[in-house]
């Protein structure tokens, strides 16, 4: 039988051995399937971003895939854990905190299931009340991807509506305007990804080449004014040049073409951090 | 023939191509086996820190697993290269510095083999005088996880006794305490892992949901001292709220939920950094 | 059929999804074939150091071995992308913006191709102006890795001396000295890499245990001058002391034993970091 790619995602870093005992305990589920990382460098405790990196990352997945995702401050409250079937058939193993956010609102689920713990808990694991990522997660993510038990077999299913969600922020429409949020970093490059789809940037009447008024506030603060092309790659521009461009998950992101925007101004992420485009 | 798998494990980080190096010698031994990493962030040259990763890790692995462990500030000097076995039937490829000291402490070892470097380097490498990781340990690792060559092969056993070892800080109990030293850190969360087994702690009386007096010095320095819950898990807590907690390898720990101890009080690791905890 | 190992290099740094993404299309592509990593921590647009830590890494992997490496500071302009074939068998996808600087002077190719992106395009993605290294790349190289297409179905051939090549420091070599620049550093280590052959150092009549005078210049400015002694290995200096040793691509380099030059002495890299050996 085929058997599925499994996939991990953490706030552990690689510092210490807590994603090799995932490894490791995926591995004595069954020592044929293949292991890949997403990430494991989501900043400690941060829910949203764990989110939205499943949502940029999974579609380049095959179906079937089964994502692990342990970023869970919670650990050890009542907090549910789930697996999510999307509805291109790929599996996400996690604690319902929020972490389901981004793929609920932009991709979808089929179906969403509780783990049973009594069931899918490493052996004798009863009294460990801090490493769900090692003991539930590795361990049931390993068994769904071997093909060791179905994805009935998980639990009993979630009401999708009950699934926790994290507030997503607003984009707003004028006719020489559209105001949205900075949601993440291109972290490596210093690049700011904003709310703002493509589609409704277009609408409008931006297009290729055109001088862009922005404005970044922090709050009440202007931190940020300044026209910048938008282009349709950093060829477009000289090296060291600011440019409007579309991101990976289509969407209006900022950059400084060989520099790091979000450094050069201090810019940071979250519903507070709010962009504005507007028609010269 | 069903293969083992090969893990990992240096100070040689991630930046350049050293560990690359290692797992394309591994792939030329044998390309079907599984290749997989514990961490290769473990600090410059410390072998304290390699042992005690190895010891947090391995036995989430299943049995079989070779590990190759490479830091070796004393590469090129007479130090011994060993592969021992441990209780567990794992295999662990090493200079013998020190690296193996928590698992001959906490494990046990069956045997321990001595590396003839005569018949186990690459090719036409007996002119690289620095490169072990690559040259040596890589190649026999891989050899061991194929079956190319058995344990016997490796080389002469080494009296168990004649390994070398780290000195490992003492743990002191008396009526209404317990001390013991900060063996390491959870580096990413902050956290303090001491030295103090959960059965000791809980021997002195402690139990969930107390508050409980701790001090840490460093050296003869107070560094902190204050009271801290004993929790089951950080949900018993609030966000940014200290607890002490009994950590992955069944010793006691400390953190902020959601923040940084150690950064917090500028706390360090080591058998000079002492901790005690007492009733109040 | 035997498949080709796939090994991945960038300069995304490994804190989101992007790398993971194109791990994802490669299985997407082939889920059979075996991915590796060389680095992800290329610094931003470093299209020296990515062709440098190619040349420090391809020797060590299986003939057939299918490298990409994605630094791509052009993407979106007119620059070409290639796959060279060495003459070692191994193939390299990139980007032909001086990425194969290094293996085309010290290894050779046998052949270069360009890639046809009308055919080796993911398929929907040619809107898509930034991402060429997971809808370009990595399905080319998951393509090539497990025989979907062969090297001829590539594209046309390239003119080898038309690839594009950094222009590499000289050295000059005197009686009494030897004269280069510092090509990279030991990242994690500190050491100094110099573009100093060992054939040509050793010519100038240095032996193991000699006492050689180091001149080091960032431009016209001196900033180090001394005496190392030129070791075999590691171990025949004390911890801190300075050592002149061969490093693994047979290279004269500088080190501090357990401690870090580079930093000690705030050492860049480049062409006008220059080194020399003198006898004393």
């Amino acid at each position: 039988m085929q058997k599925a790619l499994l996939v991990f995602q953490s706030d552990f870093g690689l510092v210490d051995g807590a994603v090799s005992a995932m490894h490791g305990v995926a591995n004595t589920v069954d020592d044929s399937i293949k292991i890949h990382d997403l990430t494991h460098d989501i900043p400690p405790y941060s829910i949203w971003e764990a989110s939205y990196r499943l949502f940029q990352t999974i579609e380049y997945w095959p179906k079937g895939t089964v994502f692990v995702s342990v970023v869970d401050p919670g650990v050890g409250s009542s907090r549910r854990s789930v697996v999510a079937e999307t509805v291109g058939g790929q599996y996400i193993v996690t604690p319902d905190n929020g972490t389901l956010t981004h793929i609920k609102k932009y991709v979808g689920f089929k179906e969403v299931r509780e783990i049973d713990e009594t069931k899918h808990r490493r052996e004798d694991t009863e009294h460990s009340y801090t490493f769900h990522g090692r003991d539930v997660y590795a361990n049931i993510g390993a068994k769904l991807a071997s093909g060791n038990i179905s994805f009935e077999q998980v639990g009993s299913t979630v009401d999708l509506a009950l699934t926790v969600e994290l507030e997503v922020g607003k984009v707003e429409k004028g006719q020489n305007y559209v105001k949205g949020a900075i949601d993440i970093l291109d972290v490596r490059f210093g690049s700011l990804w904003t709310n703002i789809p493509r589609d409704v940037f277009v609408g409008v009447g931006f297009k290729h080449g055109d001088s862009v008024e922005v404005a970044i506030r922090n709050g009440s603060t202007m931190v940020y004014n300044n026209r910048i092309t938008y282009g349709k790659s950093f060829a477009d521009v000289y090296a060291s040049e600011q440019i409007i461009y579309v991101n990976s998950v289509y969407n209006m992101a900022i950059a400084i073409n060989q520099g790091n925007f979000a450094r050069a101004y201090n810019i940071g992420t979250g519903r507070h951090w709010q962009i504005e485009f507007r028609r010269v």
